[in-house]
């Protein structure tokens, strides 16, 4: 059911539109969904895409503007006038058209909203605009349903009808005083199986979920997903109704920052798709590229005060490359862990018991570990049963360190307010390579004797 | 506006229920939502949690049931009798029923059924259970709101009052024929609209998204995503609406597919969370770390081979980290990238393009670190420049190898239908480490020659 772009209609879209075929065009593109279209658009070059989006029609172009890729969309919006882009914001609903003005260049801004047509979208959307892009006020929208706690079912299904013709999708219906405060809501439900005569003031639900304007995304995200809420009012600091948030814009955060947890463990500072530029990817992979090669540095010095073992036993230096990988697996495997237990809220029990735990967890890990690379040196590598011992005893320490480190970095990080999600990737990699190797040595110094 | 839950307010409990205070516990948590009881469970032992589970009333203890983590979950149901499990059951909608239910032991299964009070419910149920639950036919639910084609608004409006009792969220209304196919949908902002005496068949939309019940869940998710969807009908074989999927449940498949390549890229196996068991989180992370130990005997049997280098060179194995470590970042990074690129379905251009694009990224990455190896190595590591000179030439190497073993290993996988998101983490750390060492000390034996 869902259309597929194939490159024989990349190339038909291609051919019209460099013949000029216009009404083909259309034709072409008729029932194809908004979304379909603004994938199509990034298959062609920013020309191909602007001649298609002044032959569509303004209510299919601004959804497809709003499902671009932000760098497309800025092509785009390049070669548009203000009173243009205005057209197309009159279609959208306002944190729609709030985040696209967000995206334009600061002189810019100012003539496409001195273009808006209609007043009271124009008001909301300037309104929108003053709040934090990552806090609720950022994430709402000015369109809902909402009904005054004085009114009966009838007036409120009359109202209604009139408010919905603006508003996309009906969710909960807001119930508010005199003043607009937040009171509570009415179901869909309820409304549907109510006598008209009843009024809203016995009928409402004053138990309502809500966020302010300005708790952060990922709070509203993490209420929402808690409370299975597909819809949640926002008020301001004096509790009136300003905004709602739909499920659909918290979907976006979720994956948002499940991209970006997984960014950063991967050791990339910015949010960066396989289709940017090389110098946006450089810009994204340099920073802990650098960081983990001033790592190393001081691993090869380390390394190097060490270098008394090359005399007898410079076997030790062949297992350093194995010692540091088992090093930095651990500190990820515990980093990685805790980090999602942070997210979820879900890391319970005193930091006592947590290390604990993790101690017994390297312990067994480090024991299986340990037997197969005992084995594994004796009849794979044909090494001394001396030098398995002392490299098995090092791995042991090694992962019980690792898998420490790897757990209270990103605990710490997170009580000092800082996102533990840092402490992961090559940060933890790095820092558990160093450690690996000055605890390996320093065991194997003990027992050998160098 | 989010409950907290307290140490004190735990303990207050936890003496209420030794105390055997029935009355005040259901007051004291009367106003507390069922998603934050399920949390007040998972602190309490299991004794105390099904105490608490017998005094609430099951329209509560249904929800919070299916609040609870799967393990304390099924402490609970042990305790439960076939026929009090069957109570629960009867108060959630189809697929929250079915999901409980396919957890239980094969024995309760058809005995729980059996004690199921409604027998349309029950129908349904055992209906869903057929489906595989990574399938669009394990996520749906039966519970939507249909009109037939040949209905007026007067009917429809009717009927739906009806069909609303047992939904508790309208979302579209879906239009069938009378052999149950569907055919389209009718917005709610229509009928609120539109004059009650229009047919329905005159007002319906007939171009309607769907997905069939064989349809993988990952998929479903990425066309309500891409289709901006809050719920979305499933058909049979036959074209016939069967069931509904809404975007809550949608929130879950994303959230739970992030957390698996999260999981993955962190070289664990098994879904765990940081407060299982030590045996079950050893069961998830030993797997990839035995791996990475098998990895790491060939790096010893690699340097092994080289070790005519320790004669007049054996400063190169001070760097022999620092070179495994590089290869290994960049490789994850590279992989991470693709990985996500494929996951969002946002990779276009050819092999050979982005073959081009790995290359020249990477000898930008290369030389930016080589140029910083080898003032460091002189400057902070007092090697000579010789040797700077040679792991520089090794380093870029062994980065535009790492960055096309982490782009390509990921698409090729993708090819033949398996998981790219496994070529994360220690897979590729393990493999890269393994081409750096090989690489480095074989360039390096042609620059130095040993």
């Amino acid at each position: 059911m869902e259309f597929k772009i194939s490159k024989d209609f990349i190339a038909q879209i291609e051919q019209y539109i460099e013949e000029n075929r216009e009404e083909q065009l259309q034709a072409l593109l008729e029932d194809i969904h908004y979304a379909d279209i603004a994938e199509i658009m990034e298959e062609l070059d920013s020309g191909e895409a602007s001649y298609l989006f002044h032959i569509l029609d303004s209510e299919k172009t601004a959804e497809i503007l709003l499902e671009l890729d932000e760098e497309v969309r800025e092509k785009i919006l390049k070669n548009l006038s203000p009173k243009e882009i205005a057209e197309e914001l009159d279609e959208l609903s306002t944190d729609d058209a709030a985040d696209i003005i967000a995206e334009l260049p600061e002189g810019k801004k100012g003539e496409v909203i001195s273009e808006l047509i209609d007043a009271e979208h124009a008001k909301d959307i300037v309104d929108l605009l003053r709040y934090d892009e990552n806090s609720a006020g950022g994430l709402m929208g000015k369109e809902l349903v909402k009904v005054n706690e004085n009114w009966n079912v009838l007036t409120c299904v009359k109202e209604m009808r009139a408010q919905a013709e603006n508003v996309q999708r009906v969710h909960s219906i807001y119930v508010v005083d005199d003043d607009n405060k937040l009171k509570g809501r009415l179901s869909l439900k309820d409304l549907l199986t109510t006598s008209t005569k009843t009024n809203i003031s016995d009928i409402y639900i004053p138990k309502v979920d809500y966020v302010k304007v300005t708790t952060p995304d990922v709070e509203v995200a993490r209420i929402m997903q808690k409370y299975d809420l597909e819809a949640i009012p926002v008020v301001d600091e004096l509790g009136r109704l300003v905004g709602r948030i739909t499920i659909d814009d918290i979907v976006d955060v979720i994956k948002d920052e499940a991209d970006k947890d997984y960014q950063l463990a991967a050791g990339i500072s910015q949010d960066v798709e396989a289709d940017d530029s090389i110098l946006d990817l450089t810009k994204a992979r340099l920073p802990w590229l650098v960081l983990a090669l001033l790592g190393g540095f001081i691993s090869v010095r380390l390394l190097n005060s060490f270098d008394a073992a090359m005399e007898n036993h410079k076997e030790l230096f062949f297992f350093t490359p194995l010692i540091a990988a088992m090093a930095g697996n651990v500190g990820v495997q515990s980093s990685a862990i805790i980090v999602q237990g942070l997210a979820n809220n879900s890391i319970s029990g005193s930091l006592w018991n947590r290390l604990i735990k993790e101690v017994s967890l390297s312990l067994l890990n480090g024991a299986i570990l340990a037997v197969i690379l005992i084995l594994g040196s004796h009849f794979l590598l044909n090494k001394s049963y001396d030098l398995g011992i002392t490299v098995s005893v090092s791995l042991i320490s090694v992962i019980v360190i690792a898998s420490l480190i790897g757990t209270f970095v990103p605990i710490l990080l997170n009580k000092f307010g800082i996102d533990p999600a840092l402490a992961t990737g090559p940060f933890i990699t790095t820092s558990n390579d160093i450690c690996g190797i000055l605890i390996y040595f320093s065991i194997a110094k003990m027992l050998l004797g160098f």
